[in-house]
């Protein structure tokens, strides 16, 4: 499996950007699912007053739909089967390939510390006219800096969080995601990071994260510390 | 048009939660797309490891994606002809009947001043093992802020925004998000807001938003000043 600290070791003190690698696939129907399904939403998305012809679509959706829910264990016992695998890493809604929210985001580890990302996001991510919704830029964020904590060889769960947001983010514009970690000091983790459009700084957000367990579903003997990046 | 100032006027000084009604349907067969959608993510969330058989799932969903795609103007296009219509408030990824991202959120005027919502979050906005993701917290309370800022008669964007993560945010437990305009001066606007798992603190917010105003999409005589929620 893939690790930080490992990948790190192994590259020494300098290297080129390193992209993260996604896990292996456990399923790929699964993954070729979600992949449909992200093409239906970025389709869909902002079709109001379109005078696009939907109501075949929907009714075929509504089908495929039936057919899944017949098939699917309950909410409580999918989070238990994936323990049986890689955990979350691979099903959440900002990088995961069995995530159909996810938009998603490829980072890269770099060899100054920093984890990037260049993602241009469509219209199912507006808030105001034109530009992204200011919850999608902190959503991305803080799931951005739990794999910077790891790519410098820290865990820990959010504590505190804030963001400032300098100029309004565009929509179907390059964006340049940069974050690192800032200072570490015992179980605390402070990390920063920033969202570009060109050279215009939108976003800037610093990040306080602690060490911290939680259970995991149907594992009682298991204590989950390692953030979403493991 | 559903108007919050008009509303509170009409209620007068004491009256009960209001439910934000939603706008009407430019197209019952979008919104049905998207109802779809959303099944088929809740259902698609968390399968791996479950032994689903999805081989035939994943091929029928190609063939309406590829159906969809050959029917949609370009992202652009979509854009502007949203501003034929409501603009972006049925479109967000909050609350959006149009938006397949959105869990949807419902929203509740208060005769306290404050807005709140009672919404449960299954598997596709997981974090940490059985816990929401702190970026979706994130998301869903900065949308909120800007209808608490409507319902107190207050627009804006958002400039600062913070986030206190006091304990776990459970999924699949009803969660309680409220939110209130604290404090007002010229074109400030100071928001705050929680989320509660029964009576446990999961997160606290606090938001401060500007006046300010974004062009908007193939309308350059119309500029956008209002918040999502109008």
């Amino acid at each position: 499996m893939f690790s930080f600290a490992q990948a790190r070791e192994q590259l020494g003190e300098s290297f080129d950007p390193l992209p993260v690698p996604p896990l292996p696939a456990t399923d790929p129907d699964l993954d070729r699912v979600v992949a449909e399904l992200r093409r239906l939403r970025d389709a869909s998305a902002a079709l109001a007053n379109s005078e696009v012809e939907l109501g075949d679509i929907a009714d075929r959706l509504g089908e495929v739909a039936g057919l899944l829910e017949s098939r699917v264990p309950s909410p409580e016992k999918r989070l238990e089967n994936l323990w049986k695998g890689y955990g979350t890493r691979r099903s959440n809604p900002v990088a995961g390939p069995e995530n159909p929210i996810a938009p998603p985001v490829d980072f890269v580890g770099c060899d100054d510390g920093s984890v990037m990302a260049t993602l241009t996001l469509g219209p199912a991510y507006q808030g105001p006219p034109g530009c992204v919704h200011g919850g999608i830029s902190a959503l991305i964020i803080d799931h951005m800096m739990g794999l910077a904590n790891h790519w410098a060889g820290r865990y820990g769960m959010t504590a505190h969080y804030e963001l400032d947001y300098c100029s309004p983010t565009p929509l179907l514009v390059p964006l340049t995601f940069r974050c690192w970690v800032h200072e570490t000091e015992g179980r605390k983790t402070w990390t920063h990071a920033t969202i570009h459009a060109g050279d215009r700084l939108c976003v800037e957000a610093r990040g306080l994260f602690l060490e911290a367990s939680v259970p995991v579903p149907g594992r009682p003997d298991v204590k989950w510390n390692k953030g979403d990046a493991t």
